[in-house]
């Protein structure tokens, strides 16, 4: 596998802007926190999966502990998330944008194609967009999220299609993402 | 979390040996490679999770490259493979032993308790141990595991126990391990 960013929309950005960075981690914070919640009430084990890393050499300074001296990021074979809700398997990819639209570029073919063969064998697949701008998170099944994709025409979903095709998840302070009650109206759960 | 071995049963190991290592990879490689089999024939989608590494320090020679110069393995949140399989959510714990019995410090209590978690969410939940001295891949429903783990009695699981309680998976060619046969078999899938 290539050695790349894990997240494909970094990849051509030569600047290593950290505002950008940390502000992404918010997101990812949110919805860890989130996860936690839900986990805590038994209500859904959800999991964020390690950034798979290539690990080239390894030092052994002391018996007890291996210390990592080359590794490079992986691009991942799935998706960020996966995990069950209400007995089923359930697998999305987070992702964010500063624009009002969402470019497709930002995610791989390969993880689409995974969210697809999700939703093919029985499972609940999404994706979960942050559009910043707009503070708003929304989360769009794969079967439509998939129509626009393979439609051509675009190349992006714009925020106002989001909302029309997906559904808004509640911003509160517990969980910071209740994008589980999204997901039961979305898939009539 | 503590900077470990992703194996508890290599935390307390001095010696590297490279034999026992390439060998429990085999054990992995080939549940990988019986995972892709799945994979192809749209049976299940089953991946093994990444190692999860604890990141110090990057540098970047090139732009286009992200080199890790600083690292340690972490101990993992959950369990090595998680998926979907008959439109459930399937989970669990892969492990070897060269002895005639499976030892229970050779797996995490809270990977016991994670898997007691996701049968409880109605989840497929089980661990899977080669006895490598057998020649023989065993796979235990996490309940009658549990039972024995907690009893407190016993500090392992006899392989003439694993086999009257778990149910054997078929090894041949393609692919090299048929667990989801015995997983059909022992949750009457």
């Amino acid at each position: 596998m290539a050695i790349k960013y894990p997240n494909p929309s970094m990849n051509n950005s030569i600047k290593q802007d950290n505002h950008f960075k940390s502000q992404g981690m918010i997101f990812e914070h949110s919805l860890n926190v989130s996860n936690e919640y839900y986990r805590s009430r038994n209500v859904a084990l959800i999991y964020k999966k390690p950034t798979p890393v290539q690990i080239v050499k390894v030092d052994y300074p002391k018996r007890s502990s291996a210390k990592i001296v080359e590794a490079y990021y992986q691009t991942p074979s799935t998706t960020d998330y996966n995990g069950i809700y209400k007995g089923k398997y359930l697998d999305y990819e987070a992702k964010e944008t500063i624009k009002s639209f969402f470019p497709f570029k930002h995610i791989f073919p390969h993880q689409v194609e995974h969210l697809e063969k999700v939703q093919k064998l029985g499972g609940i697949a999404f994706v979960i967009i942050y559009f910043r701008t707009f503070n708003s998170v929304i989360i769009i099944n794969i079967e439509d999220f998939s129509n626009l994709y393979h439609n051509g025409d675009r190349k992006s979903i714009s925020y106002e299609k989001a909302l029309e095709i997906g559904k808004e998840a509640k911003l509160s302070y517990s969980p910071p993402i209740n994008y589980l009650s999204a997901v039961d109206e979305l898939f009539k759960l």
